[in-house]
């Protein structure tokens, strides 16, 4: 130990040398050398101690690969700072909206997730079968939500339930536009039967409430109707086995030209052009409430019951979204159609400028026409995009990524699903369970693609990474035993509080960005 | 629409109907009958909007069993208002110590947990291999922290890092007192070169800190010095290959009568009876301070380098936990050995009353005879566990587990280990870069098992799910555009508001407990 106390000696004798040279200002090339000096003593103090050090380090071991799984990252000081801002933002916001928290395991049995996320289940992350149950990573916490609901008999009473957390996704990850394997989702859902609509208005209002309060910039919450779209597909003459395809291959009218969603309702999917042409017709409308009158006098839509649903439900969210004062972030987006199989009702999306791919300019709330005739499709996508990103899809489907054409997507989305807890009580109905319908609404807000939108700025401005307020130091060394009562006092006083020695103060506010 | 909305209104009129009754306080019978006809109108509504539903309705699933994987459970609204209260208050002690937080990805590259958790690596969760990476579960935050801190040359810099989250064990659960295979831990961790001793007794402080604040009860911090440990095997004649083994024989004695223990020594590990009497001696021994002086007094043990290093080591640390006012929860415990190869320093572990196995007594700091003489090492286990119990060691190794013979273990233990980032850059070394060590000291705080703790006082006092202030409701239907605008006008205000129906008040404090 005299080795390892007179280097601890010499290196705080090293570090106290440096605080005075600093103070006196010294030169550039005599701090240097001190800088230098400590930093060697510190080399030979870690040298030292590894040589006294457990049996583990004479293991050898293999050369390893130093770094996090694809599609992960760690998140340091800097990062996290700003992270747990964001989410102790969104986390208030939704108990102010009477939200109660809930957690669920990060696995679920894999029949749980089975059927849930159609061709997308692929990306599904599954755990080695290791003697027991087949288990995989949840996908996204609406499934295990509604696995929740079904097991505790929650069917009968109104819920308003969230959850932040990460889920996983086999995915081509880009980085840089949080685009990952791992990812964190911040979901609101209300269950239970409601006054119609307020439950789906309350959500629009709380996802605006939150996008406002966590300054991403300009955003819209593009909405549409399932019950609409399935009522137009079926007036426009879709074959009902074909609804959900061509239903897909509509929602790439953000990011692709009609000619190109045209081609692939018409070659690929084998749907008659003349269909095709009259979807086409309904679904470049993008606008405000002024929509509903232009479907209202389509007499050959009106008499379609989903339709007819899907209008008046409109309606009436429009009605409570202006109350909620927040029609000046909505577009009513007649090509929204979201991918998830499980969305019966309203359907909806937030984009910022910030998230839009380059090239397209973000649907700006009634920034483009409503009138049906004079307008043409193409205005969907004013720039069409490099080839390569041509069929962007689901996200697992891209072989090839390039990064400059990817915008962060929507940042947020959800939308009604009034079947998905039935599908789990009626599966388990057959062991003498009741298998009631629990109709539910829900967001998810993804807050990897939030946090890629709000830390450039951070960065920019200046941030910390800890929230100390207080140093405790001494000029030299010693005096141990009465800074640790003076820390402590303050402590006790509530002051968030620290030792510092001249080269702790260096790393107080060190952000790593790996 | 029209029956799903006539359905609707029904349902308002007689919630307002069942108001009406209450405020009146109707007879029992009269109110049953009420509240009857809602469910049958609410049943009603379910039906109709699964009737209306979308195509996933229709599709048969085969029988389901509704329920989370092993070792894994749901916390619900009330369990999570706890957990979050419980989670708080660690996070606001970690920050008034100066951490920054830290976040890691819940799966690791395999070869980065290989060859640190020893026997225990059978429980490392293992992820299918899909084509791409070996991946595994985190098994605890340590080691990913040591690969972050290798990755990012953190290597001449002090930090103090916390992450809050869940790791996972495939380990023999015992739910009820908080023993599962997902579960969470609170880590904070300090690396860099300090004031010897200053960041280990900081985190026992920080410890005995969290504990006090979350109320948990008596608590105790047992702490040893793995090479003073190290020290008395060699003195006692324990050949070097077999420290660890009897080390972690050792360890039982919290759990086992040392008859049983000596019997492991000696019967399965192979020790001369003599050497194991001897070491018996030593670990019996439980005290304070003075003890040291019963060691300073031992010419054998102050010959051995390591036992001297280990001696000065604690004398050096009681004086600062003396300062920082916790010696009164501490005991120096010469029977801890922790499991963990890791460890090269300081170990320490805290355990309460409640979280001792029954018929043993929590150990209470400087309760038991500190007289080498006198004390038997039967005291050690004051009443010997049924036999079914008798081989706790790892959790793993438990083939059945009796739940009534079980405690919730220690609650948090830690310890110094100086040559685990070590083991990274040594094994990175061949890529070109450097090999230092980074001596780091930290501590892991069970939050389960706390929860398990914590959660009945909560229930017997009474708690709520959710923060909800204020609810705004109309009597009977209507008015809804109205309420949205007060609703949102409170909202704007601070307040905590949410709607509420007669029936929804029921629903306001619903707590599941699975």
């Amino acid at each position: 130990m005299a080795t390892l106390e007179s280097l601890n000696q010499e290196i705080a004798a090293q570090s106290a040398h440096l605080v005075e040279l600093r103070k006196q200002q010294a030169e550039g090339s005599i701090m240097d050398e001190a800088k230098k000096k400590l930093g060697e003593l510190k080399k030979s103090l870690a040298l030292l101690q590894g040589a006294g050090g457990s049996r583990d380090a004479s293991k050898k071991k293999e050369r390893l690969l130093l770094k996090t799984a694809k599609g992960t990252r760690d998140y340091g000081p800097g990062e996290m700072f700003c992270r747990e801002h964001v989410e102790r933002i969104v986390k208030e916001c939704f108990t102010t909206y009477g939200g109660s928290c809930l957690d669920t395991p990060v696995f679920e049995r894999k029949d749980i997730l089975a059927g849930k996320y159609g061709e997308d289940a692929k990306l599904i992350f599954d755990l080695k079968d290791q003697g027991g149950e087949e288990l995989a990573l949840r996908y996204d916490h609406t499934v295990p939500l509604a696995r929740y609901l079904a097991m505790n008999g929650a069917i009968t009473t109104q819920h308003k339930l969230w959850q932040v957390g990460k889920v996983y996704r086999r995915d081509n990850p880009v980085m840089s536009k949080g685009r990952m394997r791992e990812f964190s989702q911040a979901d609101f859902d209300i269950s239970g039967v409601w006054d119609p609509m307020l439950p789906d208005a309350e959500l629009i209002s709380l996802l605006c409430t939150i996008l406002t309060r966590l300054e991403v910039g300009d955003f819209t919450v593009k909405v549409n109707h399932r019950k609409l779209l399935d009522g137009i597909f079926e007036v426009c003459g879709v074959p009902s086995d074909k609804i959900r395809t061509i239903s897909s291959a509509v929602d790439k009218l953000d990011k692709l030209p009609w000619a190109d969603v045209k081609k692939e309702m018409t070659e690929e999917k084998g749907l008659d052009p003349v269909v095709a042409d009259k979807i086409g017709e309904y679904v470049k409308h993008k606008g405000g409430p002024e929509l509903l009158e232009l479907l209202k006098a389509d007499s050959a839509l009106l008499a379609n019951a989903s339709a007819k649903l899907g209008i008046d439900e409109m309606e009436l969210l429009f009605k409570y979204l202006d109350a909620y004062k927040v029609m000046n972030k909505i577009s009513f987006d007649m090509s929204l159609a979201r991918g998830l199989d499980y969305y019966t009702g309203i359907i909806y999306e937030a984009i910022t400028e910030a998230s839009a791919p380059p090239g397209f300019e973000a649907a700006n709330a009634f920034a483009s026409s409503s009138t049906i005739a004079t307008s043409s499709a193409q205005t969907h996508a004013p720039t069409p995009p490099k080839k390569k990103s041509k069929k962007p899809a689901a996200e697992g489907e891209e072989e090839e990524v390039d990064e400059s054409q990817v915008g962060v997507g929507s940042i947020a989305a959800g939308g009604r699903y009034d079947n998905l807890v039935g599908l789990f009580t009626s599966a388990a109905a057959a062991e003498g369970k009741k298998a009631p319908q629990l109709p539910c609404v829900g967001v998810s807000i993804g807050m990897d693609r939030i946090f890629a939108i709000v830390w450039p700025k951070w960065v920019e401005r200046g941030m910390r990474s800890k929230e100390t307020m207080a140093y405790v130091m001494a000029a030299g060394d010693g005096l141990i035993a009465e800074r640790i009562r003076l820390v402590q006092e303050l402590r006790e006083a509530g002051i968030k509080v620290c030792y510092a020695h001249f080269w702790s103060t260096q790393a107080i506010d060190v952000v790593f960005v790996p």
